[in-house]
């Protein structure tokens, strides 16, 4: 079985830029064009949501490597949410991207295996987020189901909020909280690595403080570095420079609403602008990329 | 609009019992006789689930006020689990049962608003059960949510697995990582405090530590604390005893897999050996309540 973190090298590789497009849908941003063909219930809310997914999946495919497609947006249209879920994830597979499901699941023994089963088995999602608190009975049941078949995780390490401090920055012992589990992070993707010396634990670790960024990177030889905030929520090039390897390997940069929603709703021309904003996020990314 | 924390006395005190039951249905267990009537499909497994949990909520309804599904067990089914999960906790408020949704959700902003939507607007539950490590911004919008709509949260505060010590034992000065979360959750819970004194936020803490939980208890006294690992996960009736006020409120203690499947999964008594197994776990509890 191939490891993810091999897979994830070659889409980044192949399409030469280190960016994952979010799927982040949101009812009163969709074009009108398509919430106008669907009623406004869960069940046409979620047909619509899954319309503009495979739409925007369309344009972007050629150019980025990488999708994240956000569950809570689709479970909160419930059951029909859930299938159209399932379709987006299934159409960003069949367009050859990597998909990783942003779910933040976490649970211990039997029942991280049942979350474990909901996203690789049923979903067929190559990576999901996932929760370090509940340490890590958490997470091994997670990376058993992913090692044997080929995917990986992300654990959160260091989030971008306002808030985020309140428990991961408290000092323990010297270090912060978000170090300790970076460390035990880089401990299970040391253990599953592939040729590129990057394992199939990854850790997400937000764009607002580059040095940080820069300085968790040292902590993680092993680890890819999920980084969102890029865009929309104030993470600039410079900031995300610091995540990757010299060789320009070890990160995906994730930019969700500047992509999908670069529109006003009535915007006839939608997709060109998902193209243009695409294309404009790539560029913005080249420039602050090691030159291999 | 009522508060949470209010109709949760209410239901404990009715019934007099402080006893969850909680819904992890697992197809290995379940009775041939529901097995043998539905294929081993995710949608027939999701039909098994829902026709056994039906059942035994019927059963244990005139005994206990509060039960507890775990939503990984019907996510793994897809989104057939997620609708046979959405009739599960119909049935049960149906049956005048408070309904916590176990998912251990979180995230940040509008996404933690979407999972508020999912739990509280869809599946209508009374309450769910929030992870703190994104700190106060993944808590927040779940909470504003629950005060407009008379709904609670309970937040993991300390578990009971093996390796919850891992991060939630930090020691930062001072104190360990979950004493500051407990901290929060009772800043929180002061905020929208009920008629008895206990507040709309709650917090999980594992039945392995008797002393423990005594001492949580003193920090928390706003918050109702669930109890899970009673039962089948080693807890007993002397280890939970110190997570109740001196009334004999604030504490819900669950026991899953020893209410619902004590027994073979060929045996046609199924029914009455759930019931004797709830009367049972009730008495054992009553053992250890302050008399009021």
């Amino acid at each position: 079985m191939d490891h993810f973190a091999d897979r994830l090298a070659l889409a980044v590789t192949q399409r030469k830029t280190p960016l994952c497009v979010g799927l982040d849908p949101r009812w009163d941003r969709l074009p009108e064009s398509i919430r106008g063909r669907y009623g406004e219930t869960r069940s046409g809310r979620a047909r619509a949501y899954e319309e503009f997914c495979f739409r925007a999946l369309d344009i972007v495919a050629p150019l980025v490597g990488v999708a994240k497609p956000q569950s809570a947006f689709f479970e909160a249209l419930g059951a029909d949410g859930m299938a159209a879920l399932f379709h987006v994830v299934e159409h960003a597979r069949r367009l050859g991207l990597i998909v990783i499901v942003d779910a933040k699941r976490n649970d211990i023994a039997s029942t991280a295996e049942a979350y474990a089963e909901a996203v690789f088995d049923w979903l067929q999602a190559d990576a999901v987020t996932v929760n370090p608190y509940l340490g890590r009975d958490s997470i091994e049941p997670f990376l058993a189901v992913a090692r044997r078949s080929g995917r990986g995780l992300f654990v959160l390490v260091r989030t971008s909020n306002p808030g985020a401090g309140q428990f991961q920055d408290l000092s323990c012992e010297g270090e912060p909280v978000h170090v300790r589990v970076a460390q035990a992070v880089e401990a299970w993707s040391a253990e599953c690595r592939g040729q590129w010396g990057l394992g199939d634990v990854g850790a997400v670790i937000g764009a607002t403080s580059p040095k940080e960024l820069a300085r968790l990177r040292q902590i993680l030889p092993s680890a890819w570095i999920l980084v969102p905030g890029f865009g929309a929520q104030g993470g600039t090039a410079a900031d995300v420079a610091g995540a990757f390897r010299p060789d320009g390997l070890g990160a995906v940069v994730n930019s969700s609403r500047a992509i999908l929603f670069p529109f006003e709703p009535e915007a006839s021309d939608w997709e060109d602008r998902v193209e243009q904003a695409a294309r404009q996020t790539i560029e913005a990314l080249r420039s602050c990329m090691p030159s291999r």
